[in-house]
């Protein structure tokens, strides 16, 4: 990517979900300050209507078109017709760039797992954002539109542990559909790109904390997280710059770093040396993080007596 | 793991999931000579009883347990319910070892894949073994059974390219719970393992070539893949050693040494050296594979075309 020009987003039809709120909707608006038109999907007609204000009142001039659908994401059909909702208000035309922010998470221990937890894990942090980048890809491929998707993993989808178990998956499995997807719509001019944020400051981190192991909050307790604002400006730069794993904070570049897989690097010469830190930081941190898990031993057994787990 | 004694099967009972072909067979007839009690789980009655013959055929000695027995394991309860059987058989008690080899590939390009494909290929590639992880973790922690769980994903559990895009995901998937479930069950004195192998050489394998696209097999052409055996005795002597992360050919250890998250490292000298090699050989491969994409444009377009793809 040396040399190469920047994506710019100017006059482009771009389409956020999870828009209303966090993440999505700090994009949104960084989207349409850099005078995109912008589409938003989520569920709650509420904040889509709050959110729609926010970002028109953002706009560089008054010709840019901001729409907000109400659409749930969790089946490809209901995607393709969020998708489909969004193009018909442009002729029809599918979107320039997908920006699939939509996400939730709820860690909790293993043995306090139900199968539905498992499931809805799966729901909530891979096929929430699968079914859309494969109604993108298809559109866009019928189209000739020559456009972006945008996937929004996690640092756990680069690592995991404790409290993780049903996030961490689809999040890592994100990454597996991000990576294919980079080689294969290279068929038909699609750039496909994965950010992995860190801990954000957001609503749904307000919901995550409600089930939040001791273990995991233990884990993180060192970890400052971002703001929606940051993140988002940091998802768009490594958009900007065509990386196709884009990080925004230290710790998840040593991790995108040393976890590369066959990704093409964002910066061969930072890169190897984020790889040598990681090489000798990241086993220090695990060890750490394994030390507090064995600590803990006596007093989480106790917990789940207490809960009646071996009863 | 430096220095620690090794994992002996002997006496112990172990439980093998896909066990009546294939890979799971080979490990099971491995385990079997090394003196272990050993219950396969897998659907096909037939193939089961033949494949019961051949492990009995490879004891030791005779009071050796062979077991056999018919599940799905495409749901929490159907896989807790094959452990349970199999525990049964010794006084209900958990098996030592779990061995998830269950699991099943259908490559495609995106374009032609259904939704029902993208969900089959997370039913068969994660979780047919989630499931059985899920149970385990349950079940020997409950039991204070101080065992191992082994999952095995895929090289494509580290990397991907065109025509995995309903499997890559799911064995992503398996490598972010497996590292999630490390860490959390050494509260348990648990350990898992996760095997990354590479193509093999079994009945799987011919029925993935029926769907296998024309890029796909292109870039794969130059694996020559293992044998069964070769990778069940890889994956055993990873178990054996400790290791977190399992490969057994060079080119998925380049790719372990080099997306490694937070997974202890095999052997801090060897993985680095390899991080070295594929620091620089991985980005040769994966620029011929996507020349080896960009070059095949025109040709898949008129592929597409031809399949009533645009119309």
């Amino acid at each position: 990517m040396l040399f190469s020009k920047k994506w710019d987003p100017k006059d482009k039809h771009v389409y956020v979900t999870g828009g209303s709120q966090g993440l999505g909707l700090a994009l949104a608006i960084l989207l349409v300050k850099r005078e995109a038109h912008v589409s938003i999907v989520a569920r709650n007609q509420e904040r889509l209507d709050n959110a729609k204000k926010q970002i028109e009142a953002a706009r560089v001039s008054p010709s840019q078109q901001v729409h907000a659908f109400s659409f749930s994401l969790n089946s490809a059909s209901e995607s393709a017709a969020a998708l489909k909702a969004a193009s018909d208000a442009f002729g029809g035309r599918a979107p320039d760039a997908v920006f699939a922010c939509a996400g939730a998470a709820k860690p909790m221990y293993v043995m306090e797992m139900s199968e539905e937890d498992m499931t809805k894990g799966m729901m909530d942090g891979y096929w929430v954002q699968a079914w859309t980048a494969f109604a993108a890809a298809k559109e866009m491929t019928r189209q000739g539109v020559k456009g972006k998707i945008v996937l929004v993993s996690s640092t756990l989808g680069l690592m995991s542990f404790v409290g993780w178990a049903s996030y961490a998956p689809a999040k890592h499995a994100l990454r597996g559909l991000a990576d294919t997807l980079r080689s294969e719509l290279l068929l038909y001019g699609i750039d496909v790109h994965i950010f992995f944020p860190p801990t954000m400051n957001t609503a749904s981190y307000e919901e995550e904390m409600k089930t939040k192991p001791f273990l995991t909050r233990k884990i993180e307790e060192t970890d400052g997280g971002l703001s929606s604002d940051q993140a988002a400006l940091g998802m768009f730069k490594g958009v900007e710059s065509g990386h196709a794993h884009i990080a925004a904070d230290l710790i998840t570049h040593l991790f995108r770093a040393s976890t590369r897989g066959s990704a093409p690097m964002n910066n061969v010469f930072v890169d190897t040396i984020l790889d040598f830190i990681a090489l000798i930081g990241v086993p220090i941190w695990r060890r750490g993080a394994d030390r507090m898990v064995l600590g803990h031993r006596k007093e989480h057994v106790e917990y789940l007596e207490k809960k009646g787990f071996f009863a």
